[in-house]
């Protein structure tokens, strides 16, 4: 049995290979709805992988800016083991937050004259308060090119079902700290984000977020909101992903596969071995 | 300049290999918000590529059961060149359609007895109307195997950026009817769908949906509001993803690479070869 018991599913399946069909047994990554609900009032449903379910939702509620600080939230209920509530975190949020509905629209939007766009959606985020992350010293390439093997020895359930992200930080010397899995990206990331803001470790300054997916604006939008100044990806970012990290001062590495990267952002922030940094033509 | 023109950007990065490090040129996925209204309801808005916009929106409320067919959709309006609705598509509906806030919460759950879980979505999605789709026969597994290199070969755009995800349709004889590509897992599909819905397509009996990406529950629910039998993937489905593909009938396969694939629902509908069904021991 790979991983967390809840993360995945046995079941009987049919593998077909040139011509010939077997029925076998195979691992699936199990995917659930969970609600979120303060009082009375639901903050949304996630399709997650269960696990780490209080750290998702606390991770969820800090990088989407519904709570700014760990006070806000002033309590946070595991899901109960009946039927009815398995699938179901109730907080409960200090008096300064402010809940809204509709707030995807607000998110992307700079107001009445200009509609909704990307450049709005960056605004939004620098009214919300996000800011430069911080770093001591600009991070060592070759200790980022180690971080993906780091990542793939400890994912216990990816080899066996294929079906889950990764998110993962490191502090600059490469060391792991935390790993969460999810059939979500984003799920995977508020995982991680969650497990620091709960133990009082954010802002995640001199810190790197590794995510096994791509690195699109959501993504950079969850590492600023933790303060991450190094987000890397073994994939392709998005273009306003990179905007964002540009505009905001966060390092982007793209494509970090062996002994090879493409940085996006903050050029200036990676150094090509620990004392010299990279030259820039 | 590769794919459509709004849907990739060039951009300066730095690429880092072996401890060198150069400027060159890159191409990005475009990634841009794009918000849908009815009126003065926002029905949301979704980080997408450009292009295809309105296909997107059709596609988006056909396969998420806010309309349930074509004539539901009185007018739909296409995104302005102005900057204040280029990111904006409206849509005019019909009588009949009910619009209402807060959706995702209702969609994942049975009701106050049972609370928020899969087996709620999935009575949901039989209560929305989602029935088995039709097939007038087994598809045959040699044909399914050669889509994915179809699939790649015309997919303009993910070669450059390896930020695209895709989603194609096939009919029975592996011909390529359509392929749309976007940031989003769950547009891609949309786009193709609403391609369909505006083209007088669905139901899509008879037909194969192949997906870059992985088989998620909403990407399985996309494809039986569709009316699509075969729903194939590169990659691994979800445990919500093939208990909602067994329970509705819709023949769910993964991992499908090189002459190999995995059957995880409706192994009758899959035949060895155009004449001999598939032997299951």
């Amino acid at each position: 049995m790979p991983g967390n018991k809840s993360s995945v599913a046995l079941t009987q399946v049919t593998e077909w290979e040139n011509g010939a069909a077997a029925r076998r047994e195979d691992y699936l990554a199990v995917e659930e709805p969970l609600e979120m609900r303060a009082g009375r009032f639901s903050l949304g449903v996630t399709l997650r992988t269960p696990g780490d379910d209080e750290e998702l939702v606390a991770g969820f509620l800090f990088s989407e800016g519904i709570i700014s600080r760990r006070e806000d939230l002033v309590a946070l209920q595991t899901p109960r083991a009946n039927a009815r509530e398995k699938n179901l975190v109730r907080v409960k949020l200090g008096p300064k937050v402010r809940l809204s509905a509709n707030s995807a629209a607000k998110r992307f939007s700079a107001g009445s004259a200009c509609g909704v766009c990307g450049k709005a959606s960056i605004a939004q985020l620098r009214r919300r308060g996000l800011r430069r992350p911080q770093a001591a010293s600009p991070f060592d390439a070759e200790i980022l090119c180690e971080m993906p093997s780091t990542l793939r020895a400890k994912q216990a359930v990816f080899g066996r079902t294929g079906g889950l992200h990764a998110a993962a930080l490191f502090d600059r010397r490469g060391e792991l700290l935390v790993l969460r899995e999810d059939i979500g990206r984003h799920n995977a990331v508020d995982k991680v984000i969650g497990w620091a803001l709960l133990g009082g470790r954010v802002p995640l300054s001199d810190h790197v977020l590794l995510v096994s997916g791509r690195g699109g604006f959501e993504i950079v939008q969850k590492a600023l909101a933790a303060g991450i100044p190094l987000l890397a990806s073994v994939s392709a970012p998005s273009s306003l992903a990179v905007q964002l990290a540009r505009e905001l001062g966060l390092t982007l590495v793209g494509f970090l596969r062996g002994r090879r990267f493409v940085i996006n952002a903050g050029e200036e922030c990676i150094a090509a071995s620990a004392s010299a940094p990279v030259a820039i033509p």
